[in-house]
């Protein structure tokens, strides 16, 4: 899980995406067009050093699927122009977070590519990346104290923190074979459930006090775990023709994740695995195999699904329609592994 | 100028503004002790994996020079209960936002002691290095936004983004000897002049709506541009056994400075000199002569001793006792260099 949410770029969540905002109709898909709009100007609106990199990772562009959690959160759009215009700043705000945290991460991992692109840190090296990173952080903040809403902010530095937490705590459990699902789980939650969770929670927010942020919140925590546990068992399943990466990235990187952690109960062979041992991609491919081998996927498929489910099942009580897209993102999220 | 502020082991300031905080009175210390207090707790609070760096990068301690100008700018403390809570606030954000910038400043330089001290990135790798500066960025932002004042949020993400950006203007920069005085002078205020600019502007704002808040904020935007002139004169001026670093340390990172800027024009061999070509600490060394024999030096620090000058001739009017306390500040960044 070196990447948080950076998918594959064969992953299926960008037609997701598009096919949820198709179903969602023209009021979100305005909205969307302005967080695309709003994204543009920021990267091309400081300074010919930032424009260039900050244009790149913008532009270079995700799934988006954290902007669209915020405004399917907030039920119907397209009501009220305060309403409407909090959104896109709190989604714009969100997709700066994620891409700071995506080129923080491409620095660390040295990663030459990001969805088929040279990075930032490829191209102009550790020092303009971490700059990029810091500025699209900052850029974040900016946005939403715009709005001139404390909750938003808190809302969005709290998940910004854990997101850091999380990177800390992977790196401090790296090369650990030892690390418990508890701590893995929570680790997953740190590092993607928070912003998952954030998105929801701000687009609750900015349909008016709602007793249902609380609950939207859980939804985005949920799917954010169960995205990462898939993209966990996609590392080790591959195969690379679909995910776009060698299999067993993770394991080079010393990353225990799910598999690895269930595998290790039912083989003792993986029980005393040392990755440091690993030497390169055939050894993690073995050590993929040997994972598989045990049906250890087949079980962190079934708990991301279950989590998917929870997520499903606990929905407060929402309008048909938003709880109906709202249940599209989260099938989304499971046809990435499909 | 690789690392803004970060000031020299033996360097007066710390002194400084100990005298300053004497000098102010009870009310002052108490609050900048309530600002060290809350910084021990966001140093324990996080988990061990946070708990570990952050601490170490917070309780390493800077001078708390930013902080004290939250302070000093909002004029008389101990007035209001709420207005004080929002001023500590306030300058345990704007000292964050600096150990962030710092942390990931030693990442770039792989710098191995700050403060006499090993700095994170030596003791626990580039990750958690960069995660640790994320995340002191975030917490700036949580504490602040806890206070529910859109306009301190603003503020100190202006501030941040300017940072950031002119990080990457160094980086874009670096190795061209070519760099001319405006655009050395617009880095300098972005990396150094705009926290001590939000500084300002964050005491004056929580002092209640104030005409005086450009006013404040000029000045400190000139004082944090002087304070980034004189570091960079004493890079080139040393002596070592004053700043604890070796002579020339920017030039051998490619950082074109103002002594080198004013000396290629008055030395032909300087004119022509790349940055690149220089092999070591006696190489940069000799630069460092070559410059101070032009008489680059003494322009370079009257310049900055000018920007200090109009820092205080255009100070707002102010209750007297407020005036001679900015006025210690300023006096004190000169004497970084005396």
């Amino acid at each position: 899980m070196t990447a948080p949410g950076a998918g594959a770029p064969h992953a299926s969540s960008a037609v997701a995406v598009e096919a949820v905002v198709r179903t969602a109709g023209p009021a979100v898909a305005a909205l969307m067009e302005r967080v695309e709009q709003r994204l543009s100007q920021l990267a091309v609106g400081h300074g010919p050093a930032l424009a260039r990199h900050a244009r790149a990772t913008i532009a270079a562009g995700g799934k988006r699927l954290r902007p669209l959690l915020v405004l399917l959160a907030a039920g119907e759009a397209g009501v009220d122009d305060d309403a409407d215009r909090r959104l896109v700043r709190a989604a714009v705000a969100v997709e700066l977070v994620h891409s700071a945290s995506l080129v923080h991460d491409d620095v660390l991992d040295g990663a030459p590519l990001r969805r088929g692109a040279p990075t930032v840190v490829a191209e102009a090296g550790r020092i303009a990346a971490t700059a990029t990173g810091d500025l699209l952080f900052s850029r974040a903040f900016a946005e939403l104290a715009a709005g001139g809403e404390p909750d938003d902010v808190r809302t969005l530095s709290s998940a910004a923190s854990a997101l850091a937490e999380g990177e800390l705590l992977q790196r401090a459990d790296a090369w650990n074979a030892g690390v418990d699902l508890d701590r893995y789980l929570h680790r997953c939650e740190l590092k993607t459930g928070s912003l998952f969770e954030a998105a929801c929670r701000l687009g609750a927010l900015a349909s008016g006090p709602s007793a249902r942020a609380d609950a939207l919140a859980a939804f985005g925590r949920r799917i954010g775990l169960a995205f990462q546990l898939l993209d966990d068992v996609l590392d080790i399943a591959g195969p690379p023709s679909r995910t776009g990466k060698a299999r067993g990235t993770d394991l080079l990187d010393g990353t225990v994740t799910l598999p690895l952690i269930l595998a290790r109960e039912r083989d003792p062979a993986l029980a005393t695995l040392d990755l440091r041992a690993l030497d390169g991609a055939a050894d993690a491919e073995a050590v993929c195999e040997r994972i598989a081998a045990t049906g250890a996927l087949a079980t962190a498929k079934s708990r991301a699904l279950a989590v998917v489910e929870e997520a499903r099942d606990r929905l407060p009580d929402l309008p048909q329609r938003q709880r109906h897209l709202l249940e599209l993102v989260a099938a989304g999220v499971v046809e990435r592994y499909a």
